[in-house]
């Protein structure tokens, strides 16, 4: 008899996403009066950028032919793409990392999910919390996560991240293996300092424990204190997985590509404590399991790196922090406390009037019609907080933010 | 102190398909004169046809403005596309699939590593002999194979397939949960009839196991007896999930589109004996650990169901076969046995001389600079086979086979 995985059945709920649109879509099923604004999800709406819309053309243009026809890549990536990367967000700003350390993929959602895969059952994991649920999730699914108990399952070690650490989460009090950071962080839109990130490295350096540093949104900083890449902090080559993406950076949501970084001197070890290159793991995960990138996309990609595709990525992200901008002002006005909202795309708050997440949730979406994402979603430390996305047009940003301040809450 | 997977300890070698390109490599850097000649990979080398090109470039133009600008897709892909593969690959040949059923992914290589998911740790597991690799090695990885003793991993039930069985796999003797088929297969070129497809369908309804069915040769088949489903024989509703591709059928292998069909009506079930829909299952997956297909690449893949893309791809198709056909009467010239080279692009023959598998894959790149791929890297009954693939030029592919016809083996 074919039997499922079990561990399936210890997830809470749908995926969080899932459920707000299926919430969306019962409102609007019995409401079809005034057009729902979306600030929920990290969806971004700008269109690619001229840069990408060409090189991506030339792509398509390179299929149409025999001559110029491209079947299988390599499953790590185009060289062309690789070393575009590694000189634009690396070796330009003084960080070691090889362009052999990166590897593209189709998005830092399903590297985030799939890298856990590389180790042992048994290891300790600290995840903060609230956290993106993707961490979770995928743990819960691969056999690691324990029974869900008062919120929360059981094998995990959290790291709470509330208004009294300024959602800034502390070293874990027991040994952890495995150490899930996102910075600037979804959902809370915090970042950290060098200071900070040195903390963790440390950690790892001293305990043999390995780093997951989710960057998908260090294009958002703007502040020049704060590190874009944990490479910047000395040693974190032995200690560290980055992820980036071009989703939110290039306004690739819906075209996939990302890029995850692997230095030569990571190592994880077996149980009889040999050092394994999780460089080598992760090709040989890959090589098996996935076929590349779309060549057409990452024709595109690479136009992110160019000079001009640069400087229209920025402007595209200065128009989201323009919005984070308004919508932290209107938070602000409200008097609701937050975080994020600069160096950051999101915009995290505490709910009024005592309301838990989704009781929020209902009434943004039924009294001003706005869709956001509650927080209870990304963890138990989330319940009472509330998380709005600056990925709108200027102007459902501003209509949104006009709505919500002029109901009384 | 972070520890890896051992059970990445287990896979023999890297993916067969590295070590190939590895030794080409090395062959190249030693040997600057005479080309080489690629029939080893199934990678194909026509370009994308007019209407996929022309459905692509439309899709990149609706990314170029904030109007028609495309951000997250659904996780299980756009009803576009999969109404239209619902419609012209099952609807109008009779078979009950609907579009609900349908999940658009990035490739059936991913897809059918990924599937395994789903199912409990210690289910029994029976794979062909020969077979694609992936199906092994993604069950490695998940911890499922136990050791490799004498060229086999102790937990799997091997169905050998071999010229006393005409490479086709009997029915197992012992229970198995789990069944890997693939028809026509990959690397044999063996079809199925439907009476031997009934046989499995029969099987696994009586034993409640599960046949995956790797259709990504389909469209290969010209002989109007052979079923290009398995949702042709009664009751696989029950018991089946199908993948199929793009890859092949139209030209996608650096383009990156696939489909799986998982019916509703498909249960598996837990250890207290409960039925959970696979269905479900796999979108929770999915939407956890995946984020759609490009959208640009959505909308090409539409076009290939679009009467006109039918008949570009059919077109290709039939220069494929083709070479097929120009293989199948060089290697029956040499008087070596071969299958496949019919409704199937691939070419599956007894190396001469008592060669095995690599001893021939090196004489053939040095002797006559053409690529296969040796019959051993798909498993023990491979060995002392080749495979030679159908999806090169045509002029390649006479240039290959009048230089394979000059070697006394």
């Amino acid at each position: 008899m074919i039997r499922i995985n079990e561990n399936y059945n210890l997830l809470q709920g749908s995926y969080l996403f899932s459920e707000v649109n299926k919430r969306v879509k019962a409102y609007q099923e019995k409401n079809t009066g005034r057009k729902i604004i979306r600030l929920g999800i990290g969806d971004v709406t700008q269109p690619l950028s001229p840069s990408v819309i060409a090189g991506m053309k030339r792509g398509v243009e390179d299929m149409a032919s025999a001559a110029s026809f491209k079947g299988y890549g390599p499953d790590q990536g185009y060289d062309f793409l690789r070393e575009a990367i590694c000189d634009a967000d690396f070796q330009s700003h003084g960080i070691n990392i090889g362009s052999d350390e990166i590897f593209i993929t189709t998005g830092a959602k399903e590297d985030t999910a799939n890298i856990q895969e590389l180790f042992a059952q048994d290891i300790r994991i600290a995840i903060p919390d609230p956290v993106y649920p993707v961490y979770v999730d995928s743990n819960v699914m691969a056999g690691r996560s324990g029974a869900f108990t008062d919120g929360r399952y059981r094998n995990f070690v959290y790291l709470d991240c509330n208004e009294r650490n300024h959602f800034t989460p502390s070293l874990p009090s027991e040994p952890v293996d495995l150490i899930y950071l996102c910075f600037p962080n979804n959902p809370t839109g915090q970042v950290a300092t060098k200071e900070e990130l040195k903390k963790w490295v440390d950690y790892a350096r001293k305990n043999r424990a390995l780093i997951l540093f989710d960057a998908a949104y260090e294009a958002f900083i703007r502040d020049p204190g704060i590190p874009h890449s944990i490479y910047e902090i000395e040693g974190a080559r032995e200690v560290a997985i980055e992820f980036r993406s071009l989703s939110k950076t290039a306004g690739f949501t819906g075209t996939r590509c990302a890029y995850t970084m692997i230095p030569r001197d990571l190592m994880a070890w077996d149980a009889a404590g040999n050092p394994h290159s999780l460089n080598q793991f992760w090709f040989r995960r890959q090589s098996t399991k996935f076929n590349g990138t779309a060549y057409v996309i990452q024709r595109a990609a690479e136009q992110v790196f160019s000079s001009k595709g640069k400087e229209e990525s920025r402007a595209i992200i200065d128009y989201y922090l323009g919005n984070a901008k308004l919508i932290s002002e209107g938070i602000k006005s409200q008097g609701w406390n937050f975080s994020g909202g600069t160096n950051s795309p999101y915009i995290w708050f505490k709910t009024p009037d005592g309301l838990n997440s989704w009781e929020f949730f209902d009434r943004l979406l039924s009294e001003c019609q706005v869709v956001g994402t509650p927080g209870a979603g990304f963890g138990k430390c989330g319940e009472g907080y509330f998380r709005l996305s600056s990925f709108g047009s200027r102007e459902n940003v501003q209509e949104a933010m006009e709505r919500i301040l002029q109901v009384k809450f």
